[in-house]
C-alpha cells in the first residue's frame, strides 16, 4: 500500500454523520483514498458512514472495495469490515 | 447473473448462527454461490453469519465479493450489504 492509503477513520459509536464528515474532510484534504473501518456492532454505522459520505458529501468518490474479515479479541471473535473509498480516476 | 446465484440468505433479528446454519445448509443442498443480505442494524449481524460459516461450517468457500449501497424505504435512506459466498473452484 503507498501512502496515500494510510487515511483511516475507525467507526466507533457516534453517529454515522460524524464519521462521514470526518471521511469527507480527509478528501477535502487532499487524500485520494480513504478506509473506513468498523468491528463488531459498529459495522453497520460504517455503512452507513460510507454510503453518507459518498451520496450527500462528496462528488467523484467511489466505494472501491469492502472487505470483511474476522479477529481475536479477548478470545473472543469479532467480525470485522473495511470500506476502501477512492477518487475516481 | 446465472440460475445458480438465486440462492438469498436475508438477514433480520434472529441470532447469526441461525442466518450461518443457513447459509450452510444451501451449501450442502447443492448450491455453488449464496448472496447473504442484509439492511439497517442487521448488516452487522450478515457479517457475522457470513463469517460464521466461512470459519465454523464451511470448507472450500470463500466470500467472494461485498457490497455496500443505499435503498430508500418509506422516504428514509437505508443502508444495505450483499455478500456473496462462493465455492473455490
Amino acid at each position: 500500500m503507498s501512502e496515500e492509503n494510510e487515511n483511516i477513520i475507525y467507526v466507533g459509536t457516534k453517529p454515522a454523520i460524524k464519521y462521514a464528515a470526518a471521511v469527507a474532510a480527509e478528501f477535502e484534504n487532499g487524500a485520494s483514498s480513504v478506509f473506513i473501518k468498523a468491528r463488531g456492532r459498529a459495522i453497520s454505522r460504517a455503512v452507513d458512514a460510507a454510503e453518507i459520505s459518498i451520496n450527500r458529501f462528496l462528488e467523484g468518490v467511489e466505494i472501491k472495495e469492502v472487505k470483511i474479515s474476522t479477529e481475536e479479541i479477548e478470545n473472543r471473535n469479532v467480525s470485522t469490515i473495511q470500506i476502501l473509498l477512492s477518487k475516481v480516476e
